[in-house]
């Protein structure tokens, strides 16, 4: 009970894309969804981007029913490099609901 | 002064993300803008989707003043392989306006 009353942390819902096979996040994603989650962020960085496409496209076509892509931001990140230098890259944000 | 008349095929203002460096696209965007498009659709399939936000982002922070994105949609694509299998793909269009 008390449980439910827990101020969320928003990242709690929040999956990050890296370098791992594309069904680890899938999963990742659905388990957000069928913990009762209402709403899942996949995130990602450079190439790492098709990967989140596709975990959306996955999760939203085969394993989850009812969830919809209800937004989608991209923006620039700085990074700065191991040689102090800055570098510039993309970033996504997919924002599903159920 | 016909031009203006003149029945747009939809297809005009859509620029295809492939294997091409990423300036070239860039450039294609761009170039749709410069001529008095007002909107521009990128569109991209599998691994080119990250290269696609990187054309929409680099075209919106240093190239064309006052672009923004209008809507992301990101749909699966079915198609048929040299073996006649047919596999999954996720695509991207990001709608661009200025």
């Amino acid at each position: 009970m008390a449980e439910n009353t827990k101020v969320k942390d928003d990242r709690d819902n929040t999956v990050y894309i890296g370098k791992k096979p594309t069904m680890n996040y899938v999963l990742a994603v659905a388990t957000q969804f069928n913990s009762g989650t209402d709403e899942v962020v996949i995130k990602a960085r450079g190439k790492s981007i098709s990967t989140a496409v596709d975990v959306a496209e996955i999760v939203r076509n085969r394993f989850v029913q009812g969830v919809k892509v209800k937004n989608i931001k991209i923006t620039t990140e700085q990074l700065k490099g191991e040689d102090e230098r800055i570098s510039n890259v993309s970033s996504i944000e997919i924002f599903l609901v159920k």
